[in-house]
């Protein structure tokens, strides 16, 4: 089993490969870039222990001279002050504008370190090895790099391709269950805005909370159709100009929600899954999409036994502040992408803080 | 007098306005470009104190929404940390996409400017008003933004356009001769590697140490010969993959006696015109130019005042050392910008250490 899909860009390329025990031949992969002889991989402990050694010795063996630069795990780590560490390591390594930085981790480990391939020596590779089931179908493609800001999720950015994606289904082995669901989540995602299919064939199996639930087959068949989705909207809009502002369906108030609660009582996935829900439930309220639609897509949250509701605590006068500060407000409305159908969404800025109020509500 | 240089780029072109009185027009000059309302004004105390009440009340007057963020003047404060307090500065006015950050300083504002600006929700506008006449005629055009590493100078950084530049001659009657001079240092450059004709008006200047021995209607024109100069390369080498290094000129060693230095002792036009001089007698010593056009270039940094020997006390080894972690290194070897004649350069990596090392002893 194996799929590569490839992401069309005006100024470089790049190719997503999805395939069993893939991580061991990363080396030749990067070997077919003509890339620089330096590579700094890097990660965090738990991962490292896992699969940091045969990345090294897949590289080494192709030739590369590599180091390591390990960070603590974990969201709130995903600061300047990691970054300064991966600065200090290229620095030490001498990395040069022909050298490579390798991400062998999850979302976190991938956004800081495409930004700081992106921001030293104004440049440099970018090797995506994402970890965790939502960086493989969602953070490890298309670009966006960045660390937060101690008041808001990737306030601090830059568009950065990777010259490369290479994903192992095999590593999801390691991935706590908590993990695998909140991936589920960008999965769901995709089927209701962009592949009814992939909807479908999710609805057809009879788990998607743990991924010793999930056939092989099948896996290789989400994260590829997952991949497709999200390299095919990237190839169409790679800054974000329109389309790709669609792949936020449910972050709007997920971030919201993942801001509030310090990026710790909920993680990325589950605030997405209550966001989704949300967003599901402003759309009926305006019409735009039918009881049914909603319900099928409630179903496939909870089957992913993804949260449906905001965590007890939180208020709701609390989230329509703060997304005013969201990076998707434009001229002080807030943005919201809403569904239409299963497999096709839209978006507005006419959704009043009134109505998003009520539905609030609803999930309390 | 007013000249309009254009920046011709594939992504988006922009202008470079020359013109005596430009900082009280800034708000029409903006108003054009349909930017969003927010505006943030980056300075030092300073240059604020004197230009700072004419930017933001012409930008005022022009209907933006304006605030400032005043930084501690100086290189030294090029760093991360600075660059926290424009992010910082950014969330409390809640600086959207289309808000635009504007720098009213010399190259240390400017770069950090158009980095924070790189950087903030991905990508945000700048526009720069450069103060200093090395920022007018090299850092405010071009994109190269970023800050220093300990360790390093611009390291960390990135491309960034900016959407206009505007330059009024008229503020560097406010600049203290020092850093005249160090200005003078690139436009010398450019006249050796790019305009033969502005090496020539150069030259016939009676002085070229202090803004009040220049005419004003040569300084009109050698702002105008720089610019585009600058302007030229930048249109055709955007990324520096190619032509763009040719603007390295007396940067290779410069940046090593900078570094040195500690950033104190000499300034950044200072070690440029030390760095020519070195460049220039390797040329003469690898019989790529002649010892007639080496004296004429001497002559010229002489006239402008600027230091044409090492600072005392500055070891050559440490100094051929520190030319291994520029950026300017490829596969290990230092590449090096070369005079031919007045007005043309070329770019080599075969300049052996032994050569340097015996042409900065004759610099001590
Ligand atoms: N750049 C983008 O386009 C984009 C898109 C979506 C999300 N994101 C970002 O991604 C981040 C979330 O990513 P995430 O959910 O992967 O979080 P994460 O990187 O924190 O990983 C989640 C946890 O799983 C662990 N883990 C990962 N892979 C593992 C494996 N194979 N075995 C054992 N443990 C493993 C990690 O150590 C971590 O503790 C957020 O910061 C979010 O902003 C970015
Ligand atoms: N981005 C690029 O392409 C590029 C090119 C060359 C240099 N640079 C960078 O530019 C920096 C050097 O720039 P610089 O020489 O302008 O240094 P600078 O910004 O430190 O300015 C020099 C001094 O002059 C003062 N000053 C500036 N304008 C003034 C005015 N009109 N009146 C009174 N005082 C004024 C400043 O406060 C400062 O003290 C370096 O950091 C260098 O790396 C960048």
């Amino acid at each position: 089993m194996k799929s590569v899909i490839t992401v069309e860009l005006p100024q470089q390329s790049y190719e997503i490969t999805i395939a069993p025990g893939a991580v061991d031949d990363l080396g030749s992969w990067m070997n077919r870039l003509c890339l620089g002889q330096k590579v700094l991989v890097v990660s965090n402990p738990m991962i490292f222990r896992h699969y940091g050694q045969r990345l090294m010795d897949t590289l080494t063996e192709a030739g590369f001279e590599v180091n390591s630069c390990i960070l603590p795990a974990g969201e709130r780590y995903k600061t300047p002050m990691s970054l300064q560490k991966i600065y200090d390591a290229a620095l030490v390594q001498r990395l040069e504008r022909s050298s490579t930085l390798v991400a062998l981790g999850g979302g976190v480990i991938g956004d800081m370190t495409g930004f700081a391939a992106a921001t030293w020596l104004r440049g440099i590779a970018v090797v995506q090895v994402p970890t965790s089931l939502l960086a493989m179908v969602d953070a490890a493609i298309g670009g966006k790099t960045g660390v937060n800001h101690p008041h808001g999720k990737n306030l601090i950015g830059a568009f950065h391709q990777p010259r490369l994606v290479v994903i192992d289904p095999q590593v999801l082995k390691t991935l706590p269950a908590r993990e695998f669901r909140a991936g589920m989540a960008e999965v769901i995602k995709y089927g209701v805005i962009w592949d009814a299919a992939l909807f479908a064939q999710l609805e057809s199996s009879p788990r998607l909370d743990q991924r010793r639930y999930v056939r092989e087959s099948l896996l290789q068949e989400i994260l590829t159709r997952s991949c497709e989705a999200k390299a095919h909207v990237v190839s169409q809009d790679e800054k974000e100009s329109g389309l790709r502002a669609i792949l936020n369906y449910g972050h709007t108030i997920g971030h919201a929600v993942e801001s509030l609660t310090g990026y710790r009582g909920v993680n990325h996935g589950e605030a997405v899954g209550i966001g989704m829900v949300a967003a599901g439930a402003i759309a009926v309220e305006m019409q735009l999409w039918s009881q049914g639609d909603h319900q099928r897509q409630l179903a496939l949250i909870q089957k992913a036994r993804l949260p449906t509701q905001l965590p007890p605590g939180l208020d709701r006068g609390e989230i329509v502040a703060a997304l005013q500060t969201d990076k998707k407000v434009a001229a002080g409305r807030v943005r919201f992408v809403l569904p239409t159908q299963i497999g096709t969404a839209t978006v507005t800025d006419q959704v009043g803080s009134a109505l998003i109020h009520k539905v609030l509500a609803t999930l309390q």
